[in-house]
């Protein structure tokens, strides 16, 4: 093997006053590039030292002046305003009552009448335009003819007009009363205009800049604050539209489309466009119309990068939203490189996933920052950063043995690193651990068993390898991603219009549903087609392998609740067929071939309650308070597992790895370079011959590693330690 | 105070051959009154002694010699057949399948394109009729043109050759090759005249007789059975109208009504007519349609008996539907007496809150059966029927307190207590119980807090005290009413009907609302009518109290998922607005109010999970996993308590006590006539100037009884035991 070098691929967040300290530590952790952070700057002495220099640069919120001379072109969303009861026949509605007053400002200029709803939500119909009025001066609603005791909202437009990462930033980091940056909405032309001027500009400005990382494109993920003072984040969703929002897109969407969006295809009941819901087929439309813009705008700005001799790079967080990354339009834009930020396996996977000839590059966690994203301690009394570090790296290194990025990084203000010199010997390891692992990848893909398991959504692909935000615990798919993600199988994304479309690829094993009833990882109404249930069946029955969790295929209609009961041999009481006395389940007396590793009792957290078994033909391996927690059934040639839930554990990670052999009626194939112990992971890189295995304990484990005959090697690891075996 | 009598009101089950032991039990245990029971005689020396005689009869089930000459008349019921996935274009349909063919028989007399159905249940569409055919000599249906995969079942009608109480007395009692009986329909005018004659014989051949007990009247409780071998009871619903059906049936209603009932009306996915579900218009209009009929024939009947100088009694739980106690036509079927078996309070309440001038007896558990309604051992070695006998009433001596009943008595096989001597002894102190209770209350009714409360459901009054059957377990309204069985308030029953028609009663101050989502219990689709929305906001706005158990006011319907979340303050989350950021709930930090008597944690058995405060004006006293389990609100003058799940302990039944006292504001009246220790109940009894303290556990226990002064009393209880103070 050749000697893994110990310098490179690490981009360090340099701090102006803190030169000495930003090139010790550019030396030690190896670091080739050197960048600023919101807030910072880099001095001469770090921009001259030999460091490729990558400098931040955010158009939307880049010179509050030109946007304080145009508040009109301000970025802008639709709030639900809260609900108010009617206690007479006349109500008047405080808009932002419950907002942050200082993230938000109503939009009075557009016509309300055109672009505003308001809603009766006690019977969820519209309310008549000409009986309710605006007004300016209090920014209030007042509706008349109300019926006594409903509910009632307004769907209206906010401007921004304190630009959310921005805000983030500042109150966490407690800048005072440093400026409130405004974030302008590159739909308008003229501010297409400015912007490119703009980045003319700066990139004049800034010659010994290599690397322009966007942070990032035009729109932020949906971020709506609440009054502070009892609820800060009210609405946040990683994914979603909402503050791609105004009357000019609205209108320039009607002409291309032939129709025009509603405030309430945005306000959605006040459920907003979370990714968690089914989308919509014109929320579809509009993401696309969005989607194109973005792209379109975005070429215009990365070829001028191009044209200065600069690449440019595009966070993969803030202000991601319109690129799609996934969307075979992205390769269009002309990035260079991609950087995404990450706590565990699957966002690892979500940046090492993206097609193209881009750089793709981890923001490692925790961030220099007094506090975390849940505002717990970090780098302050009470926080142990190294610790978090170790764990966020041990996490990630599951996904990153499975598929490569090219390079990682930290950011935020690294003078918080000095009184932390743990989390300093931590970040030299886990960079030399990633250039090793970088180094196993270069010589070809690790070994991957022949089984291809796609995870069904009503997003599918859009939405590979993430869901909502970070740490949305308890959800179903969250937590199957996650165990997948650092698991040697070939894992892809399907959506329920993938399958009406083009039907199931044939390459598919196993297809994986879950999540809970009505959302879009479930798939709720789809599952009310028929061609669907038939495509589906069909498939089983020609021998599919379909793995259900929690509530797969759910939705109530017709004589099921779950829709492919049939093949699942389960389904769930929702306390309407209590009379329909179930079947006491039988449990199989053997350990099966699915729980061989399990250790303990089955602990999936939280189970979906009051599942039964159909018939007698189904096998149930695992009951709680008389409800099925595990299930295997067999429809024609298919196999079907059901899980009640899933929390990602060693042993639930190994469970499910062992359904989806089954599921696949592979179990004959199962073992080559997989561990003994369940908290230990390996992979075999066949080019370099080598095998990786990593402990993902916090505590010292011993392990036997299989190889493709069925022999053993065992290994000793130390707490989320790694050894590299030559084969 | 009087002596309490040491005989009478109790009714003792007779068996021919055991003479002696009849007669000796009969002195012990002080009975006035000797049965027969299903499958025993009274001897000769029996009957002469100087006993009331007390005789069964069940009409349907009488003569199985006419049932055989006229099987066209036999009782019918719809049944879906198990559902069958289509793997081609053509499938056939093995009707019985999974069903006890001892139980059912096909009807193929009716012309099946007339009176059946069959569904595409992935769809849920009906399938054309010219598309099956169904084959007599095997009792299957072809259906052809089907869709590949799709799920079908049938809707058929099938005669019962076994009735059904009389199958499981059969088996349960291991009656052998005895002849099974069928149960004959009296809709037909044959079988009414040929009942009508049986009866005026049978009432001649029984000149001792005194009561005639109906066992009962003409259609049992909905109860299929399926293949013994895995699933004996598929569905049972002791409220249910599926056995009342027949084509004459039918049209007689289709005359009446003007328009047909279908097959799918009581087959409802499969969910039949299940007491849990929310009853459709036409179902009412079904239930009342036969209500009229059983009243009507069953008058005919009684007519003859008090015309042979006997009285009638009716047995409240088999055959017992159609009847409909709780009606105002209920009183014109004439009954001099009603028999309800009970295990509880709010079964004993049930038999004591009917209406009318007649004799109520409650007839106890256990049945002198070999085991048990679960098959548990009773009469048989491994059962110890005296503990169970002490526990059962316990439980209902709580309702007994509040409302008093006439008669208690027994049935079943009395040879078996021959060996459970200590079985003997405890009816023995049953009956002195019994007797003690019913003294007091001869005198006037005891002290009754002023507060009133109404349990609102689908069903409202017609199903008062009752729900779906006996021991359902984890049913919020089923543990609710348990609890509130035994409590010293005045407790109504009101339906969404009731409201629409009428309003909130004036008198009411508290209202309670507990069940899962879409139940009739929560009240599923009603929750979408703005006008029960607008009554009630109404009537909490004005002041009225509000408990909600689980999901109230649940339904998926606009912009929210408790429909009253408005005065509830809560709400919960179903996994669509995950990403609406919830309140931390803020724990109430002292003791409150309606937790002062709490010992331990809050355990409910099972909470409703998700459920999140709307606004920091909502008070959280307790919460679980993140999720609230005690809220209160205040709305306009109104005061809301939330409990997410209800399990019936003594400290729950106190902590709904007290709910209900805040719920009314009426915190400064609670205190009379309670207990110290939630494990004892008492009750004051003005007339006689005397308090009953009865301790509910199987321990001993010490508490205070707290007069209307405030003044408390110290008492020491055995366990399961009872003192009577002189106040």
């Amino acid at each position: 093997m050749t000697k893994i070098k110990d310098k490179g691929d690490f981009t360090l967040p340099g701090e102006a006053g803190y030169e000495d300290l930003t090139l010790e530590l550019a030396e030690k952790w190896g670091a080739d590039a050197i960048r600023d952070s919101d807030g910072t700057v880099l001095s001469d002495k770090i921009i001259s030292a030999d460091y490729d220099i990558y400098s931040t640069i955010c158009l939307v919120r880049g010179d509050n002046e030109w946007a304080r001379a145009n508040t009109d072109k301000l970025q802008q969303n639709y709030l639900m305003s809260d609900p108010v009861i009617a206690d007479g026949d006349k109500i008047t509605i405080d808009l932002l009552s419950g907002f942050f007053r200082e993230q938000f400002k109503v939009n009075g200029h557009d016509d309300p009448k055109t672009w505003w709803q308001v809603f009766d939500r006690t019977t969820g119909e519209q309310f008549p335009k000409d009986q309710w009025d605006f007004d300016r001066t209090t920014n209030t609603v007042t509706i008349t003819n109300v019926k006594k005791w409903h509910k009632y909202t307004v769907n209206f437009l906010a401007y921004r007009i304190w630009e959310a990462i921005s805000m983030y930033n500042h109150i966490t980091n407690e800048w005072g009363d440093r400026e409130h940056l405004m974030p302008v909405d590159p739909i308008y032309p003229e501010a297409q205009k400015f912007m490119l001027s703009y980045l003319q500009k700066w990139l004049d400005a800034h010659p010994k800049t290599k690397i322009v990382r966007f942070t990032s494109m035009f729109y932020n993920f949906a971020w709506f604050w609440g009054d502070p003072a009892h609820q800060r984040f009210r609405y946040a969703d990683w994914g979603s539209y909402e503050m791609t929002v105004s009357p000019l897109a609205m209108t320039l969407f009607a002409k291309a489309k032939g129709y025009r969006m509603t405030s309430e295809d945005f306000v959605n009941n006040g459920a907003y466009c979370s990714s968690h819901n089914v989308p919509s087929g014109r929320l579809l439309e509009w993401m696309d119309f969005m989607h194109s813009f973005v792209v379109n705008f975005g070429r215009q700005c990365i070829d001028l990068i191009h044209r200065a001799g600069k690449v440019a790079y595009m966070f993969y967080d803030d202000h991601w939203v319109g690129t799609e990354p996934y969307s075979e339009q992205f390769k269009n834009m002309g990035f260079d490189g991609l950087i995404k930020c990450v706590f565990n396996a699957f966002e690892a996977r979500l940046c090492a996933g993206v097609q193209g000839p881009v750089i793709k590059e981890l923001r490692l966690h925790p961030y220099l920052f007094p506090t975390g994203l849940k505002g717990e301690p970090t780098f302050q009394p009470g926080g142990d950063p190294a610790r978090d570090a170790r764990k966020f790296w041990a996490n990630i290194r599951r996904g990153l043995l499975r598929e490569p990025v090219d390079r990682i990084g930290l950011g935020g203000y690294l003078h918080l690193v000095q009184n932390f010199p743990d989390f300093v010997e931590t970040i030299e390891e886990i960079t030399q651990e990633f250039r090793t692992l970088k180094q196993c990848h270069a010589l070809g893909v690790p070994y991957t068993a022949p089984l291809k398991v796609a995870l069904l959504t009503a997003w599918g692909k859009q939405r590979s390898w993430v869901y909502a935000g970070h740490f949305i615990h308890g959800m179903e798919l969250y937590e199957v991603t996650e165990a997948l993600a650092g698991l040697p199988v070939n894992v892809t994304f399907i959506s329920f219009q993938d399958i009406l479309k083009t039907g199931i690829p044939e390459n598919i094993d196993v297809i994986i549903n879950a999540g809970k009833a009505g959302t879009a990882w479930s798939g709720g109404e789809h599952w009310k087609n028929e061609k669907i249930i038939e495509k589906m069946t069909e498939w089983i029955a020609g021998g599919g392998g379909y793995i259900g969790v929690g509530e797969p295929s759910a939705v109530q209609h017709s004589s099921q609740y779950f829709q492919l009961a049939h093949v699942l041999g389960v389904d769930r009481e929702i306390g309407l067929t209590l009379n329909n006395i179930k079947l006491t389940g039988i449990i199989s007396g053997n350990k099966h071939f699915i729980l061989k590793d399990m250790e303990k009792n089955i602990d999936f957290g939280k189970d979906i309650d009051n599942i039964f078994a159909l018939d007698k033909s189904t096998t149930v391996l695992s009951q709680t308070n008389g409800s099925v927690q595990i299930a295997l059934n067999r429809f024609g040639k298919g196999h079907t597992v059901y899980l009640s839930g899933f929390k990602f554990t060693p042993e639930n990670t190994r469970l499910l790895h062992r359904s989806m052999f089954w599921a696949a009626d592979r179990q004959k194939n199962f073992g080559p370079w997989t561990c003994s112990n369940v908290r230990t992971d390996c992979a075999f890189y066949p080019g370099t011959k080598q095998c990786v295995v990593v402990n993902s304990s916090d505590k010292a484990e011993k392990t036997q590693v299989f190889d493709e005959n069925g022999h053993s090697i065992d290994v000793e690891l130390k707490p989320h330690g790694i050894k590299i075996i030559d084969v």
